[in-house]
């Protein structure tokens, strides 16, 4: 998730774009986000997702496996999955972030306490991990399919990557340049010709080049991107495409398999295609990401509808009880559209990104921040039952946010993503800045005719007004790029007094600015119903509403006590409102039956009667407790 | 599977009817199924599949894993999962109902071969399996959860019934009363309170019990039976419902959790009620059926949801694309809904029972028995691709039969099934016969006023006439029940040339027969559309056809070259009809679109030209090669 800071400009390595430069990203301590729906998860996030993080860690036994490699005696007492390091090197990239968004001595002392502690389970050559190579262990790199060993140093190095990118080179940095060193002599083009089966090394050494200037790194991610899909690694149950190892990432015609493992792939490829001037593999990976999203994503941005091996599933197969839409694979998402808006500038990957962040990353912590969902289902069926706050869960049995769980990558991701975010405000190119997301912020840019700084004020998502004030500007004409979200058909643009139509896409302001302009943007953000295509299965004969960015769900709480959601049916020409509290809208309360057997020789015909539900975000849903839920509401036609 | 020939008379222990005495078996040698749909796969089960299995069996080790525990080498080179050894027991209990269905010396050597194997696995105190106590291994019972070791013996029991069923005793039979006698030793009123992680051996128990008349294997199944549910085993990340050790089953609403075990322990649990005269525990049982299905059960029949543990979803839970219905839950099902028919008289157990072998059993292993579908899915997204006819293949991956499986307990299941099927055509009561499945076959039947002879013509499925001659009879008056099946309104019964109209249900003919009269059943076995509730999300919007107790379902092959089964609609008031060939239905199909986001403001609409399709019966599915499929047929509405 480091991307934001790619290109970042302090250590930055020689940068080869493929394209006519497209965009650059704003440097996370030039963008901040002051109030609002963001500000407030970045303030939950650093003042107590971080610390919730690190003390569950603590208590599950994952920061000791570093002490007891150090002390020799890991083979006998090594706690968590293999890769419960990751999880360390995910909290230590959040913390990185979090201090480089606001220095705090504090965050920086938590982070060189936690890099100390790393540091002593690293070996001469380099090599680190808490669960192969120690006595009583199975040997370094014996289960390529599922040992983890290389995807924890990706995280490792990402981590490193957020530190080279603040506070430039410290102690995180050696270790990680250590151990990426040890990656290109046993994995290099005369090491060992395999690949991990959780790809993330790959984004780990990209990054880890751009940020150092070491090319070595680069190659070795490009290495291990062309040894994969040549089923380098064994045969599973699931087939090799869980790994994406069934076919080479340039024959690949949609991402398919474990969705984080696609994602974090696809995101890697992504930075190789831009940094090894590739223009055909980055066009592979966009229409990659095209077929994707046009027939494997769910309305809330979610990715994988399979449980068992957490995967996509085949075209349109999305079913809204079954989603697994894992949170993680909501955050590696974000990844790949963020370097795809990078390299190409198109602004429908910045639309995906706010579908995602709104829709799937911010439904995953509870206001708190100490809950995950791990799992983002768009239909609960059984009444969700709330998991025990001082108790590991298990992923996606519950319907609850759980504090943690066994295999808990969730919530360092959403550290790492939320501690990150106001880099994705906006990006930066020859001609001028480039808003992609809306929150009330500041933003600095450096132009190459000058500085620039904007103001952004808005209550957005709850309302689609925005104003952007120019509060520093060059003498020169640029350009200022708004992006109009895809749904928002109707919006307008006011400059100076004069109001223009803008159309889905990309709207730009080119003029002269002076210091105290305005620009307003107004976004029509009612609440509206969408249609599912035909053949998604699972939703047919169901509709969603959303209002801007946000998509609604109806839960039990809503109904007349008793009621499930899946006795409302709305009629006809159902129309969502604004209503004091939030939306509303009228549908029929189908009477509960009882039929010996679901299947009839003619549609089933209940007794109704009218009723009206408030719909709230999903994002915070359960937030009012156990119940059932839904995103698409059964729709008479 | 032995079900067919509890209370077979032979060696029948004393049994204590729930109620008013309900229904009793036709032994296996006095119903014969001479031709037609079953006929022909008795025929290819019997000269086919019993030495396809244990061909695979020897060619992947599970029957040298005997071999190995007498010769002491068993730590090193056990072949297998936990429950290999079931498979060995589940082919002996096949090929003991096919010896006695016909007795033929080559499958009684077979046996006695096969028994010879397993035998001298088995030590001085009783206890048998390969996978632990040995030396090398883990402990016995070091496993409840996973072990399968009671599993295991549960269905040595079955096959030992089905010797003692038909030559009556042998070296099988005192293997098995060896074990059974461990069990109850080491886990009886005193002994280990715990419970197999997977249910089975209940119901070799109660089985055993009845055919030897030993109360003691009664009473450690009630134990069994009883000690479940109060969290006995450990937790796991599906919670305890996967096996059925979340609440009693007196407390129990429903099946939940993974299928097959549900359905065994609920199997075993009928005839502990019907053995132990509790009414109660049978009237909670039948309701568990009825809430299963009347919620959680497709239109094949088949059960369980979820891949990923196997499990009954939720309520309506009922995906088409994600179906497991897995083939040993089809034919567990069919083993409940024997003893619930049995014990209570009620024709809709037989129903169920109709349903699912002609739609799940029948489905899974192909024309020539050598290969089997492990799922049944109703919907197959992506074409199919064709296992290797000499590779084991991973369980639900593929579209086609595939010839073995890692977990291979489908073939052998079917097989016995197959083998023991004559016993489930008729049953007798004080008052007459019943006969409950339809094929051309000849049927005896004990009654206390003499011996009564039936012989049955017909072509069903494919026709709906059934004739049934009276052959032999006593002079007294009895009645002849024949089930109407619940879709089989306007179904007639001809007696002595008097026509009369019969409802679904049970339809008697009381009277004093005689050599020669004529009963003839006429079903309306038109093709019908069929309609799910609206409960049930997955296929919303869409209808099936069905045709007599067959489910049709579209393939890809039958449509335009390249086009898809989604992109096939059906106007309103579609009809299907029979043409020469088969089922014929008018649709609509639609152009293949390509949008960029499957979701709109607007329902998207679409080209689409007329075409006809050809539907074919569910259970040849894919014997035409690779494609694409579905049961639920796009509905305009």
């Amino acid at each position: 998730m480091t991307s934001p800071s790619v290109h970042l400009g302090q250590t930055v390595a020689p940068v080869v774009p493929v394209e006519p430069t497209p965009l650059m990203p704003v440097a996370i301590g030039d963008a901040h986000i002051t109030s609002g729906f963001w500000a407030q998860r970045q303030r939950v996030n650093r003042h107590a997702t971080l610390q919730h993080c690190e003390y569950w860690m603590g208590r599950v036994g994952w920061l000791e496996n570093f002490d007891a490699v150090a002390a020799g005696t890991i083979g006998d007492v090594r706690k968590g999955r293999e890769f419960a390091d990751s999880e360390v090197y995910k909290l230590l990239e959040a913390l990185s972030w979090a201090h480089a968004a606001a220095p705090d001595p504090d965050l920086d002392a938590r982070i060189q306490a936690l890099t100390e502690r790393i540091a002593q389970a690293q070996t001469a050559d380099g090599y680190i991990g808490t669960k192969f190579g120690s006595p009583g262990q199975e040997p370094r790199y014996s289960d390529m399919e599922w040992g983890h060993e290389l995807y924890n140093v990706g995280h490792l190095l990402q981590a490193a990557v957020a530190r080279l990118r603040s506070v430039r080179d410290d102690r995180l940095v050696d270790i990680a340049r250590r151990a990426a060193d040890h990656v290109c002599a046993t994995f290099g083009p005369h090491g060992s010709q395999t690949v991990c089966g959780h790809p993330e090394i790959e984004l780990g050494l990209v990054e880890f080049a751009r940020a150092t200037g070491d090319q070595r790194y680069l190659h070795q991610a490009e290495l291990f991107l062309e040894r994969r899909g040549a089923g380098t690694l064994a045969e599973i149950e699931w087939g090799r495409s869980y790994f994406q190892d069934d076919v080479p990432i340039r024959e690949a015609q949609v991402l398919r398999g474990h969705a984080v493992r696609a994602l974090y792939l696809t995101a890697a490829a992504v930075d190789v295609a831009v940094d090894t001037g590739d223009g055909e593999l980055l066009r592979i990976l966009e229409r990659q990401w095209a077929n994707t999203v046009a027939r494997r994503t769910y309305l809330t941005g979610g990715m994988g509808s399979h449980h068992q091996d957490e995967a996509f599933g085949e075209d349109f197969e999305l079913p809204a009880d079954r989603a697994y839409c894992e949170t993680c694979a909501g955050v590696a998402s974000v990844m790949l559209s963020w370097r795809l808006l990078l390299a190409t500038g198109d602004v429908r990957y910045a639309d995906l990104m706010e579908r995602t962040l709104y829709n799937i990353v911010a439904v995953s912590p509870s206001p708190e921040g100490t809950a995950f969902f791990y799992a983002n289902t768009l239909h609960r069926r059984a009444p969700s039952t709330a998991s025990a706050d001082d108790e590991a869960s298990p992923r996606a049995s519950s319907g609850m946010r759980a504090p943690w769980f066994e295999v808990s990558c969730c919530p360092t991701n959403v550290a790492r993503t939320f501690a990150s975010l106001s880099a994705y405000l906006a990006t930066t190119s020859a001609s001028g800045v480039q808003v992609h997301q809306y929150a009330t912020s500041t933003i600095g840019a450096a132009l190459d005719s000058g500085q620039v700084r904007l103001q952004v004020q808005t209550e957005y998502p709850t309302e689609g007004a925005i104003v952007i004030t120019i509060d520093e500007t060059p003498a020169d004409e640029w350009e200022l790029q708004l992006r109009i979200p895809s749904w928002a058909t109707g919006a307008t643009v006011d400059v100076a007094g004069e109001t223009t139509p803008a159309s889905p896409g990309a709207f730009t302001v080119r003029r002269r600015f002076a210091a105290g302009d305005v620009v307003r943007l107004e976004l029509p953000i009612a609440p509206r119903i969408t249609y599912p295509d035909g053949r998604v299965d699972a939703v047919r004969g169901t509709v969603a509403v959303e209002r801007g960015p946000l998509v609604y769900c109806l839960e039990s709480v809503a109904l007349p006590a008793g009621a499930h959601v899946d006795q409302f049916v709305l009629p006809t020409g159902a129309d969502p409102r604004d209503t004091e509290d939030g939306v509303t809208i009228d549908g029929i309360l189908e009477a509960a039956r009882d039929d010996a057997w679901p299947y009839s020789a003619h549609p089933t015909i209940t007794r109704r009667q009218q009723t009206s539900a408030f719909l709230v975000p999903y994002h915070s849903w359960a937030n009012q407790g156990p119940g059932t839920m839904r995103i698409w509401l059964r729709h008479e036609r």
